[in-house]
Order: structure tokens, then sequence, then C-alpha cells
């Protein structure tokens, strides 16, 4: 069975949450630690329907299958053949009864899906605006880490029209963007209502942002405490270590 | 000169800056960590035309002309007695050439100065919401602490009116007012440019913001380092001590 759904070149890690795995291909792009840091702050109720824009390896749909009981988890890709292994991956995991893998591109992805009609979308987009001296728009480091097929603004208005009243919309970003991500929400209704920020060690500024927002929600916003990746001496802090599964010291 | 211009129930502080001295009222409300750490993080260049709005007991233009070689620096202060106040420290420390106090509305102040003119704008406003159980919206400390006379908008939108084009606005407030300050400031072209968080120490939250914007600036956001006010054993942090000056052990 796993001989059939892993290619030659592709390899298998194990995500360190009740035996999960993830194929991944090391020449393609492969996933960090923002999507494992964006599944373990989403706060998903039982029974939730979640959809996960650019879903790439379909690492937070895996992920979010494993630690929590929503009823059905859908993931968004665009690149045919990255979707595609995500698929592989969903049957790896015999996980195909509440996740599913759809190969289209966000933007078109209300003509196969209903509107208004999700709980919870979560995002792990581009950080990067298009342009800006790309060698070659069509690679798939490139279309994962660009704005090539799709802006911030696409992501944003995309989720706003997924999400039911008070729904929840759950990102991964870099700081430098900040400001583009609270006017985007806020503008197509998803009030920012909670931020964390991740820095490299206590002494760093933040490099990765964690951003959650409710559909129509009261404007309110709430910082978390910070969190910090690295110790002083190098080693990974205990919370990063809790994140990961405790056999991860190697990660 | 000095005993004319304190009152029986003021008392003058020290600014630890240049032997600058402020009057302030210990029954009204005086200044604190804040304006300090705005003054601090304000880039002024020499011959600058600088406003500040709602200037209190006119803490930040003093702190201003004793740190940078701004030509001019107005003080905007709504509450007739709090203006005259910072008025005599102004006198206290002869700075009548270069720092001037208005007693007026903000809402109103472009009846008494030209629109377009100031290379800077800063601000410590009302941090509070309007509203919300206040219970003396008239009393000195309600004025300085919530949004009674303006709201967060106006300081933005009179601000962004003052401004030269490329002109700086400094504003230090709470970081639970996030989305609005970068919704308004973007909104009135005052593009956020750099953001500094500080925290209480390493392991909290932040609790103060200060917020670089330049008028009609390219939209990148630079986060500094955050700035931590106590180290772990309850003393103030090397940085906080340089901010206040040597001789601050005890403030």
């Amino acid at each position: 069975m796993e001989e059939k759904l892993v290619k030659q070149h592709e390899r298998v890690d194990d995500l360190q949450c009740k035996g999960l795995r993830l194929i991944q291909n090391p020449n393609g792009f492969c996933f960090g630690i923002d999507a494992v840091l964006l599944s373990n702050f989403c706060e998903i109720r039982k029974n939730w329907r979640v959809v996960d824009l650019g879903t790439g390896t379909g690492i937070i749909p895996i992920l979010l299958a494993g630690k929590t009981d929503a009823k059905e988890i859908l993931g968004v890709e665009i690149q045919e053949a990255v979707a595609e292994m995500a698929q592989r991956s969903v049957k790896l995991n015999k996980l195909q009864d509440r996740v599913k893998i759809i190969n289209e591109d966000l933007k078109n992805i209300l003509e196969h899906i209903e509107s208004y009609s999700f709980d919870c979308v979560t995002s792990n987009p581009p950080y990067m605006n298009a342009g800006g001296g790309l060698l070659n728009p069509e690679s798939m480091k490139a279309i994962s880490r660009h704005e090539v097929k799709c802006t911030l603004e696409d992501v944003i208005s995309v989720s706003s029209k997924l999400l039911k009243d008070r729904g929840h919309f759950y990102m991964v970003h870099r700081p430098h963007r900040l400001v583009d991500i609270i006017y985007l929400c806020r503008q197509y209704r998803l009030e920012p209502k909670k931020i964390r920020f991740v820095h490299p060690n206590k002494n760093k500024k933040p490099n990765i942002l964690l951003i959650q927002c409710v559909k129509y929600g009261r404007p309110e916003l709430k910082f978390m405490d910070p969190l910090y990746v690295y110790n002083e001496d190098g080693t990974y802090t205990d919370e990063i270590h809790e994140i990961y599964g405790r056999d991860s010291q190697n990660k």
C-alpha cells in the first residue's frame, strides 16, 4: 500500500503527532515551522467544517485532522502535482473520510463549494509580494513563496466569502505585512481578535505572525505572550518542544 | 522667577535631560513612561517644525526641545488649566523661542495653523474608548485618559492634514488598539513604517506600542527589537536607564 503511495524521489516525514506522516518532495517546497505553529494556534471546535487555502503538501489539514475533532477539512491547492501528492498523504494517513484535497485556484473555489458555509478558514499563504526579480514564476517553490497565483487580498476576500457569521480565520504570515493584513481583514469584515508574535529568541524582533480574525467580530484585539523559538544557548524552548512533540529534538 | 511660575499645590520634576524641568499637578494627570518613550522614539531632524497633539503638561515638546534641533514645537492642549501650566513649564525652561503652547481643541487647530506645513506630528492621545462607565467625563484625568474630547480618528485625520508630504507621524498607544490605529492611519494616508512594542519584561506580552508613519509612504513595515522595561529581578533594564538618563534609578 505505502509503496504505491510514495514515489521514488519523495520522502515521508513523521509529523510527531498521533503517528501522522506526510509525503514531501525534497526538490519542491517543504513545510516549515510556520504550518506547524499555525495548526497549533487554531482553536477548532467539534464538528466544524474547515477550509485550508493554499494547502501545499496538505500539512495543515492533516495536522488539524489529528489534533482536532473537525468534521471536514478541505485543502485547496492550485498546483496539480502538489495537490496530487497531498491527496496521497491523505490516503497514507487513512483520512479520506474527513480530509479532501481540491486541485483548484482558490479564486475559483466558490464555483465548487458553498459560500458562507464554513466555520473556519486557515491559510499559510505565499509571503512575498509578486514581482521583485523572480527567476522562474512557474516554479513550484516560487508559487508557494511569492504572490504569483494569488495575492493576500485574494486569500482574505475568499476567506470572508467562505465563512459563516462569527466564523474564524487563522493565518500565519510575516510581520512586515502586518499593515496590509490588518487593513484588508477589516475591509473584508474579518476583525482581528488575537495576535501572537513569534521571535527567534528573547532579544530579537518577531519574524512570524499568527493572527485570528472573527467574521463580523467586535473590534477588540488581544495580544498573546510572545513565542520564542530558541533559548539563548541555541536549543529549542520548552514551548516549541511541546508544539512539535517530544521526539522532535532533531527537527 | 521660579516662585511666580509654580503654584502652591504643584510640584516641579527634574526630567533628567539637560536640566529640563516640568511643572505638574499631583492631583491631575501626571506624565508617565509613555511620553518619555515616545520622545525617545521620534527621529526629528534639524529645523523641523513639529506639533504635539494633546500635549497635556507639555512633557513631549519640552523633551523634544532638549533632545533635538527642531526649529519650532507647538503643543496643542484643550484643557485651559493644563495648557496654562504647560506654558509656565516652557517659561521655566526658557524655551519660549522654540516651544509654543496653544489652548485649543485639536479638531479646530487648522483654524490657527497652516495645513500641510509640518514635518512631524507627535501624539500621546487618550487610550480608552469613550463611554464605558466614566464617573466624571469633565475631570482632568478622564479627559487625558479617555476619548472624551477627541477620538483616535480625530487625532489621525488632523495629523494627516497638518503634515507635509513625507512628513512623520509618531504616536504612543496601547496594543489592543492596533487594528484601529493601522486601519485609520492607512485610510488617512499615514503609512505605518516602524513599530516597536514595549513589554513589561521578556516573558510578558507588549503593553505599549510605538508607531512611526510617513505621509504617502511606501507600504513596508519594519519591526524594531522589543523594548523590555524590567529585568527578571524587577530592576530597570539598561535600555530604560539609558532612555531616562543615568540619575533615574528611583523614578
